[in-house]
């Protein structure tokens, strides 16, 4: 329990990314600095993806613009498919490439083969590398795809280790759908923690059955030190209408503070990041210790 | 992982004694036998409590004697706080007393001292005994009081004790505030496994805070295989207004049938069982598993 607990804030990106509402490009810089205010590790702020494909992320270049003063400005990091999105994320330190463990679930994502993922994303870490961007990968569908099923962990750990070859300093494991459990976790992060070091994955876990917490922990006691959330628990599950989706970064962080892991976010900084989401978007969210500490506060600003 | 896993539902109890609207009589009736319709080992069907301090509950005689030609009215236990209460609970074969880990909360709950609460509970348990009535028993604030913070585990292992010496076939051990975590869950089992049988001892977790599985899962890797809960998720906290309350029996039946363990609940007599209590309460509830079930089979009932 020394190693210090890393929080990757996922909600400008992959939870506004599943809002039907635009919300305009200021109250995402608003909340971008809420969320970097809370001394949050990183924050992944926009998706260079075709704007056609996620119309709620528009306005990647005017967020990133908003931004490219900011002191913190080494925090934040993009969503990048190609090397058309690496052009329009200049100015950023880091950017993040994804593909899924399920080759049904990539070629239906992404529309291509692993192997052509991997071949798309060659130029993005060679131009990143001389331009000194650091990249992130994401790996999803690790524990199970809404095609396939249940994913091979040899598949997935194959995969995470190529993109760790290629340059990746982090590789991110998604829990797409939100179907695992802890039994499960423990039995993926056997295998691949047989052949890449802890300190190179995060765990990127869905609530969508309310597990996320319980496989963390399991993460946790194996030595996994990074994590995904998302502020308020923002982003839905499109595979179950009205099911909630990104774990909270509220009920992770305060799980991790009572337990004593080192976590140097800042309480009360992320509440009000919590709450200003649920100004943002109209409606109170799904985040459990979110709504415990707003109880607490009296604070009721948003009737469910 | 060969014991069955017992799951005591407390949602007609518990969960409906926190609810501002009278909920009819019938409609709890129908909620109980869906309850049962889905297995649950035992349902908590309502409370002796003097009905001026639980008007939701004023109802408890009508709802017994809707019940008492049930088949399986071996299943329902209610809550019994004191000789007056066991007598308006006639022809039940299971009836449950109560009582706080901490000092202040028992003063403020039920105006004893833990010596008073055993005393007033003394002719219970032997009327009980007379009359082949199990007697369950809960010790709530085990894992912290609204009013004195932490609870030392030696206290409510005494007191744990002291309930089973005098005839207890199992006592619940609760969170009712939702505070746990799961190093604090592993520390206090530690010590009270030490001196009391894991298979006398049940888990009653609240999800304030999003940490009931994370806890039950230590419970379970302790050897812990008897688990309250509350289906949907019924029952807010008092002292948090907005938050969750009880763990959601959904969310505890999906992990434990993931990870195998062996847990007889029907599945979708369970899941049908969630959505009438949403009708019956005219709101979407909290439960993370029944929400994603319902989302997948693109139900959506009530419009959060």
């Amino acid at each position: 329990m020394t190693a210090n607990i890393r929080i990757y804030e996922v909600g400008p990106r992959d939870g506004l990314q599943n809002e039907k509402a635009f919300i305009p490009t200021e109250s995402k810089i608003e909340l971008i600095k809420a969320l970097l205010n809370a001394n949050l590790d990183q924050v992944e702020i926009t998706s260079f993806v075709n704007p056609r494909w996620i119309p709620p992320l528009a306005d990647a270049e005017a967020v990133v613009q908003a931004l490219i003063h900011h002191p913190q400005i080494d925090r934040l990091t993009a969503l990048v498919p190609n090397m058309k999105g690496l052009e329009r994320a200049e100015n950023l330190k880091e950017i993040a490439v994804f593909m899924s463990a399920s080759a049904t679930h990539n070629q239906r994502n992404i529309n291509k083969t692993h192997d052509e993922a991997f071949e798309a994303f060659q130029p993005v870490f060679e131009q990143c590398q001389s331009k000194n961007i650091r990249v992130r990968a994401y790996v999803s569908t690790v524990w199970g795809c809404p095609y396939e099923g249940k994913i091979d962990p040899r598949v997935s750990t194959q995969i995470t280790k190529k993109l760790l070859d290629m340059g990746a300093y982090e590789v991110s494991l998604g829990d797409t759908i939100g179907v695992g459990n802890p039994k499960q976790t423990r039995e993926i992060l056997e295998v691949m923690l047989s052949e890449i070091p802890a300190q190179k994955l995060s765990m990127h876990m869905h609530d969508t059955w309310g597990r996320a917490l319980a496989n963390c922990l399991v993460g946790l006691e194996m030595g996994i030190t990074s994590f995904d959330s998302s502020i308020g628990g923002l982003g839905g599950c499109p595979y179950a209408p009205g099911a909630s989706g990104n774990l909270a970064t509220e009920d992770l962080v305060a799980m991790l503070l009572e337990m004593g892991y080192p976590c140097h976010v800042q309480w009360d900084a992320l509440i009000q990041a919590g709450a200003l989401a649920q100004k943002l978007l109209g409606r109170k969210l799904m985040s459990r210790a979110l709504q415990a500490e707003l109880g607490k506060q009296n604070i009721v600003t948003i009737e469910s």
